[in-house]
């Protein structure tokens, strides 16, 4: 993991780190017990034994902590596959987007940080910041694609992964019921078909 | 548009409807002020002229307003295009879907409404029902393609404009960035040659 954190840490190991863990340990506690719409800061601070200030000096908001778990668990349960071939790249990201999204927890906290992304203006900057960076970090699978010959030079990496991560989202926040087999297939399916026709190349 | 109504209406021109169209005037109205987050029943009542108690018996909330605006405009202004070909057809509706979007009360509209979704089950399933209900719509030009021979006869319709919508849903509530006519090109495309390469085909 060498990508920058969004919060502007710091050693991993230092204070600051242990305090970062403790309130996203916290806060995921919460969740698990369907308390989202009542929790606070106070609320975290208790569970996690940092002070509320602390708290909002870093995050200035509940949303913002979200935004931050929500990213570092995608970074850490989430991996970018690399078994050798695109196809089977786009397949194993597929399953491990849904198998993480298969936690109830961890879809509860995407649909919290999508609303609170949708009321708070930081709590969007955070959510669109973090899945930027995740985007370009896991397009490295299309750019060993294209270096291996399996697609066209001009492959946009950061689009092949929208266009596979797209249909997983749409069903959980639009079409809102759970993902399946049959989705994951399509997904990495349609990606793959797609960008090996060129689609995705750059103007 | 023969399509059913979500909230069990009535003959069109009837006081119902006109009730409803009051009070959906009255929240378009309120969302061009951008005080979404402040709208309440009450607010809604005031604007429309309608009681706050009549409002209160067909959507309950004000979520409920908000997917039944969101669900009577995709319908009114969204048309299912008819090009007389599959390619240029699922062009013509992703400029349609982006044009919608483009349209800055409508986007705050769909954040409102996914938000919404993420707190209030009613909300959830007064949009499952009002995208499931758009999707089986449309997919009526993946059954025109189909007659025509352009597409595998098992293809399945809604999973073919649920992939082209996809991304540009995905653009607007995950990476919160603008539509633009590149991802139109994209979308359209992507969604074109995973349908004809057979992707969408029922197991």
């Amino acid at each position: 993991m060498t990508q920058p954190r969004p919060h502007g840490s710091v050693r991993p190991g230092g204070r600051t780190a242990r305090t970062r863990i403790a309130v996203l340990a916290a806060v995921l506690e919460e969740l698990e017990h369907d308390e989202f719409a009542r929790l606070t800061v106070e609320r975290i601070a208790r569970r996690s034994g940092v002070h509320a200030a602390t708290i909002r000096r870093r995050w200035q908001t509940v949303e913002g902590v979200l935004c931050d778990l929500l990213a570092e668990r995608s970074r850490t349960t989430i991996p970018v596959p690399d078994t050798g071939a695109f196809r089977s790249d786009l397949r194993a990201l597929a399953e491990s987007i849904a198998a993480f999204h298969g936690v109830p927890r961890n879809e509860h906290l995407l649909s919290s940080v999508v609303a609170a992304a949708a009321r708070d203006p930081r709590a969007d900057t955070v959510l669109r910041e973090a899945f930027g960076e995740r985007l370009r970090y896991v397009s490295t699978l299309v750019q060993r694609a294209v270096e291996r010959g399996e697609l066209p030079p001009e492959t946009d990496g950061e689009e092949v992964i929208a266009a596979l991560g797209a249909p997983l989202y749409y069903r959980l926040l639009i079409v809102r019921r759970p993902l399946d087999d049959q989705l994951v297939h399509t997904a990495a399916e349609a990606a793959y078909h797609a960008a090996v026709a060129g689609v995705f190349t750059r103007a």
